[in-house]
């Protein structure tokens, strides 16, 4: 059993950027040479999420509406009355959807369906460079 | 410390369907003859969810009318509209539920509440057959 | 490789309760000597959850009110009229954030970012004794 971990780095651009990072978990999980295990992949930060989705341009699309609806940008959160950061909205939809994912590992494979991507979702309200940490745990 | 790996496999109804596969997972555990560590339940695919709720009727009719409202069945979908598959909906409500849940294990046994049972959501609008990757690490 | 499991406890207060428990899982990981892994942080129970946010009074309130939106308290809950616990609310809430958070350790400490806490949300309609595990598993 061992541990391997890797940071990825991401530039976004404002305002829900959705980046399919899958293939750079993929290759992370193929240079650590494990065969079975799980791996986390997790963003540091209070405005950015990960996920998974299929990464076609309509269901984002959709995926970003509906966010908007659960959190919508707006001078009403007490976040941006209290620090002017404006990105209150931002703060709330990272807290709903969560930072991280996790996924098995099998035969030195992520055991994602055919459709089925991970996603960096960047909620905030400026252009960011983000660091994504990547981590297999296995044999 | 070692990983187990189990695939199990599900028949679903259209258009969020919950069932409770806790006591497949708890056997899975069981098998494993892992005394401590974690588990890893892992849906692939873009239009399921897995989670944990207290399985009894009403709570898991109020579970499926606030995803409902998060995300609406509707023609207003652009997946549908480039794919016609007419499931933009579940690919949303997917990506918004998360793919997976990780359980802890202690003596040998999942560490849920006594009301709290892990449910994999069938959110698609056709009958499917699902997989489900319970991946076991431990000692 | 090993796994270290410890209990928190803590007393909440009713609906929605949201609590700052970052350094004690900072604690945990201490004692527990790895340099690197994960750690688990898991709420048995159905009506909390376990999530990461940016922890200032704003934000927490913002979360809270969006948290209103998508699960209202109120009375047309099915859970309710079956059980009359008056909840139903709380068990929908927790389903849609889930109940854990695993977060990457590296050189012996929580990869979180400067801004982001872990937070225990208790959303149940009386004052409870909750128990948090943290489970770390690394070298």
């Amino acid at each position: 059993m061992k541990v391997v971990t890797e940071t990825l780095g991401y530039q976004t651009t404002p305002e829900t950027d959705v980046l399919n990072i899958t293939d750079d978990v993929a290759s992370v999980v193929e240079r650590s040479g494990l065969a079975c295990g799980l791996v986390l992949v997790f963003v540091p930060g209070s405005t950015a999420s990960v996920t998974t989705i299929e990464f076609e341009s309509g269901a984002v699309r959709d995926l970003k509406r509906a966010i908007e609806r659960l959190a919508p940008k707006g001078p009403a959160y007490e976040h941006d009355r209290r620090w002017g950061d404006m990105n209150g909205y931002a703060h709330v939809r990272a807290a709903l959807l969560g930072p991280s994912v996790t996924v098995p590992i099998s035969d030195g494979k992520l055991m994602l369906g055919t459709w089925q991507q991970i996603v960096l979702c960047d909620f905030d309200n400026r252009s960011r460079r983000r660091q994504v940490l990547v981590q297999a745990v296995g044999e």
